[in-house]
C-alpha cells in the first residue's frame, strides 16, 4: 500500500472518578489522517486545516509519533502524512491524540500493520509528551482502540478494554481557552485518603456499572470530590451547565479531559439531544460561544475512511 | 419458623488496591449462628464457644445487629442467639462480621425475610460499628452476599457483586493480634494524588479483570503502594510469606483486612494447595505460631445451615 487515509476520532478523557485512567472514543468529530509512503526518508508533515499547527516534524505531535514509529521499524522509507483536522486544538477532547493516533495507524498500514495496538498506543504518546509535556494515554488508547478504555498503566503500556451498553456523549465546547498548565497547576498533590477512598469506590463501581450495563450505578458513580472541585473554576459556568444536562435527563457527566469542553451521558441518541438543547439554553445566556456534539460512544477507534 | 441456624462465612476485604471498599467471601472457616424466636422481648445471646466475647446483648456484635433488626421491623417479639464461632475474634478475616451477618440472617428467616440484603448490610454494619468504632461493609456485605462485592458507598448502602472467574483463596493467619487502633494509626491521612491515581487504576483494573475472567491481569492489578507499605510493618514476615505464594505460582495477595492474616489468590485449588505448603515452609522458620486454610471463592454469602 502506498497511500492511505484514517479518522481518528475525538476522546474525552479524565472521565469524572476516572482522572489520568479512563477515556472513551465518540464518533465525531474527527481528523483525517492521510499516510503517503515516500522515497525520501523521515517525515514530512502538510496541514489542509486552518488551525496553523507546526509542520516542522520534530515540533508536531503526529511527526514525533511516526518517527517514533520508524525508528522502531527501522524502515527504509520515509512517510508523507497530511491533516485535515476537524478537532480544535485546545478543545479538551484529544485533538492532539486525534492527530498522533490517526498518523500511527495510517503509517502502520503502510507497514502491513507490523505493529499491534499497545505500540502504537506507545508511539502516540510522544505526541502527548511534545503537545503537553508528559506521556499519558488516556486520550490515545481509547482513540487507537475504540469504546471505553481503562489505562492500567504506561510504562509499559497496559490498557484494558471494557464492555459497556448503549451510551451517548453530548459534548459542549465553550470557545475558550485553558491552558493545561494552569488545569494541572491547580490540583493538590497530596488528597485525603478518605477522599482517594470514595473515588476509587466510585471508579469501581463506575467500571462495574459499564460491564453489567447498569445505567443507574453508571450514574451514582459519576462522582469527583478530587479534580472537579479544583478544576470547575476554570470553566465559566460549567456548575449551570452540568445542572442543566442533568434536569434533562443525562446520567451524569462533567469534565472532558482538562476542559474547557464538558460531557453528559445518556441512554439514548434522542436524550443526548434533549440534554445538548438544554445545556446550550443554558450556555447561550453566558455571551460565551460554544459548539456542541452529540454522538454514539463507539466501540472502534481510529480507522481508514 | 421458630428456630433458624446459620452458617456465615469468613471474609477477606481491604483487597489490595481495593481497600476500604472491596471483599470477598470464602467457603470456610464460618461461624454458625442460630436465631430461636422468644415470647420474651429483646435480644439474648448465649456462646457455644471458647472465645469468652460477651454476652451482653449491647456489648456483643450479634447483639446490636439483631436489635437493630428488631427495632426497625417493630417486632412484637425477642430472639435468643445461640453463636458457635469458628472465625477467631482478631484475625483479619472478618470475624466480627460473620457473627453480626450471621444473626442478622437467621433473624432474617424468622421475620419471613422481610428485608432485602442492603438492610441487613445496615443492620451488620452497626456489630462493625461496637467492634471497630467504625460503620464499614467490606466485610459484611461480601458475607451476606457471597463472591465479591463492591462497597461504592454505605450511606447509603450501595453495594455490587461482581462477576469472577473461578478463584481460590489460601489464607495465613498467624497468632498474633495487630490492634484495629493501631492498623488505622499507621495510615497516612494525606497521600500522594498520583499515588491515588495508581490506586484507583488498579482497582479499575482488577475489576476488569474479574469482570473477564483475565487472570493476568486480575494479577497485575494486586498493586498496593499506599496501604500495604504502611501496615506490613505490623505483620512479622509479611514481605516472605507474600514472596513465598508468589513464588509458588499464586495469582498475587497481600493483607486480609487490617491483619494480621494474610491471603493469596490463585487459579485452581490445586495450586492454593501448593501456595499453602510454601507458605506454611516460610512461615514456620519464624517461630510464630499460625493456621492456614484453602478455600474457593463462593458465590453465596450466609446462609441456612
Amino acid at each position: 500500500m502506498k497511500e492511505v487515509t484514517v479518522r481518528a476520532p475525538a476522546t474525552v478523557s479524565n472521565v469524572v472518578c476516572g482522572f489520568d485512567c479512563l477515556g472513551f472514543a465518540i464518533d465525531g468529530p474527527f481528523d483525517e489522517v492521510t499516510a503517503r509512503r515516500s522515497d525520501r526518508s523521515g517525515v514530512s508533515i502538510t496541514h489542509e486545516d486552518g488551525f496553523g499547527l507546526p509542520t516542522d516534524p520534530e515540533k508536531n505531535v503526529a511527526g514525533v509519533a511516526v518517527a517514533a514509529l520508524l525508528a522502531e521499524a527501522q524502515a527504509d522509507f520515509g512517510i508523507e502524512i497530511i491533516i485535515e483536522k476537524a478537532i480544535k486544538p485546545g478543545s479538551g477532547i484529544g485533538s492532539s491524540g486525534a492527530s498522533s493516533c490517526g498518523a500511527v495507524v495510517a503509517a502502520n498500514w503502510l507497514l502491513e500493520e507490523q505493529f499491534p495496538p499497545e505500540k502504537l498506543i506507545e508511539f502516540a504518546m510522544e505526541g502527548e509528551r511534545l503537545a503537553s509535556g508528559s506521556r499519558h494515554a488516556d486520550n490515545v488508547a481509547p482513540c487507537i482502540l475504540g469504546g471505553f478504555v481503562l489505562v492500567r498503566s504506561i510504562d509499559p503500556v497496559d490498557v484494558v478494554r471494557l464492555d459497556f451498553p448503549p451510551l451517548f456523549a453530548t459534548v459542549i465546547h465553550p470557545q475558550i481557552e485553558v491552558r493545561t498548565a494552569e488545569a494541572r497547576a491547580v490540583l493538590p498533590e497530596l488528597v485525603p485518603l478518605a477522599s482517594a477512598v470514595r473515588n476509587w469506590s466510585n471508579l469501581g463501581a463506575f467500571i462495574a456499572g459499564l460491564e453489567h450495563g447498569d445505567y443507574d450505578l453508571i450514574g451514582r458513580s459519576l462522582v469527583d470530590e478530587i479534580v472537579e472541585p479544583a478544576r470547575r473554576g476554570l470553566i465559566p459556568h460549567f456548575e449551570e451547565a452540568k445542572a442543566a444536562g442533568i434536569s434533562a435527563g443525562a446520567i451524569g457527566g462533567g469534565i472532558s479531559g482538562s476542559g474547557p469542553s464538558m460531557f453528559m451521558l445518556s441512554k439514548t441518541r434522542e436524550r443526548a439531544e434533549i440534554v445538548r438543547a438544554a445545556i446550550g439554553e443554558a450556555y447561550e445566556t453566558t455571551g460565551i460561544a460554544f459548539n456542541t456534539y452529540v454522538s454514539e460512544i463507539v466501540g472502534h477507534g481510529a480507522s481508514l475512511r
